[in-house]
């Protein structure tokens, strides 16, 4: 029995998320197909968190047991031929009997995706959100880096959010503004980074809501910190939509 | 009667290209069906030119005759309301009634773009022709440079091309080599970028066909002077993927 660990990138577009659900058409149904139909095993994949439906990952990481000796290395190859081109194995290594992807994990990181321009990229639509008007990005960025270290994230978090301690540590945080060629020359891409221990339900997305707020005026940097202390899900914006979000890595040390 | 200059962008992964055929599912049936709606004109739009089906497009201009008396700056909004999502109208302007968006084009730009990278990248699968070999872009370079100048372009050109003349003028080209985060850390984005008076059918992904063979190792830079000499179809490399062409920006002076 070996311990295998995957990283994997999906465009999240027509999948109902990472976890798997009836109707099998989520990213770990499609995956436990796949080695299924490799191995004859029917075996269930721990990922390292649930994305949304919609959501995407560059790096998203699962790891699972299985008895097949095909070697580490060309289980990309092969799943890759078994999965759909949304789908791709990038990476696969044997990791010890106690790894879980999940539990084991140290660091994620997620980047949100927002293209302030007139008109939409035709080619990225299903990957970032299209803002048509004006964003201030310097604001954003400092309001961002005010929800460094470790905070009690209940403003930010899906008040549907299950989990007893709302406490997290966000270690660093980054935003980057990009030239986007495809969508005209005014169009700015902003790239929006966050890396932490662990993220609450929905938080990017409402800490990306908020930012947006903070962006358009309607909402101060300083408000940020005010948010953050109120401890309220009320005070913060809007949940960001889906499709500007991607899990870029997960860390395991 | 105004004329209406369009510039429009498109996804083409889904469309029969860019010409109306039957079946309707054409960016040039869904624009007169938009404008149709809009206007209540069933109008026919000339394009600068075809592209084929899976052909994108950054910069496509097409115009038209229209009783319609929508000010010029309206229209792109008006059309993106009623068009797929993957079609964007992103600028429309008047011109005088003996400009035509083929017959007065000066000078067209097409860009070819390939992913190198072990595997690919699944939010660009459908815009980049993923190549898993290493290529050697200093020489594809060198050999498409080679092209630059009128020339006989029999060699690049479809053997199914029915136009009297096979001689065009390349103007400038380009290579650029980018890297691609999302496809992994190895991983390279080669555009090749090619502006001309015109091109035959199929000669962008011909040419394509012949650099990719001259990366790979398989003919050498030397081979494309005596290739494009030769007026010999049987002499270049195969005709590249219609996905990884962008048809990118259109001139009139």
């Amino acid at each position: 029995m070996r311990n295998l660990l995957l990283v994997i990138s999906y465009d999240g577009t027509t999948y109902n998320g990472f976890q798997t659900q009836p109707g099998n058409n989520t990213i770990q149904d499609k995956l436990e197909a796949a080695i299924c139909r490799l191995t004859g095993e029917r075996v269930r994949v721990s990922g390292s968190g649930r994305t949304d439906a919609g959501v995407h990952a560059k790096g998203q990481t699962v790891s699972f047991f299985t008895n097949a000796r095909i070697p580490a290395e060309n289980w990309p190859f092969a799943l890759n031929s078994l999965l759909p081109g949304d789908i791709v194995v990038k990476h696969a290594k044997e990791v010890a009997h106690d790894f879980d992807a999940r539990r084991s994990a140290k660091r994620k990181t997620y980047r949100y995706s927002i293209l302030v321009s007139r008109y939409p990229n035709v080619f990225a639509r299903g990957q970032v959100l299209h803002h048509p008007r004006p964003l201030a990005p310097e604001k954003m960025e400092k309001a961002l880096e005010a929800l460094r270290g470790e905070h009690d994230f209940t403003s930010f978090c899906s008040i549907k959010t299950k989990v007893n301690s709302h406490i997290r540590t966000i270690y660093d945080t980054n935003l980057v503004v990009e030239h986007d060629p495809l969508a005209g020359e005014d169009a700015r891409l902003i790239h929006i980074y966050m890396t932490g221990n662990g993220f609450l339900y929905n938080m990017v997305r409402i800490i990306v809501g908020t930012l947006l707020e903070i962006g358009e005026g309607k909402k101060q940097v300083a408000d940020m910190e005010r948010i953050l202390a109120a401890k309220d899900r009320q005070q913060a914006g809007p949940t960001a939509p889906a499709h500007g979000l991607m899990l870029w890595s997960v860390e395991y040390c």
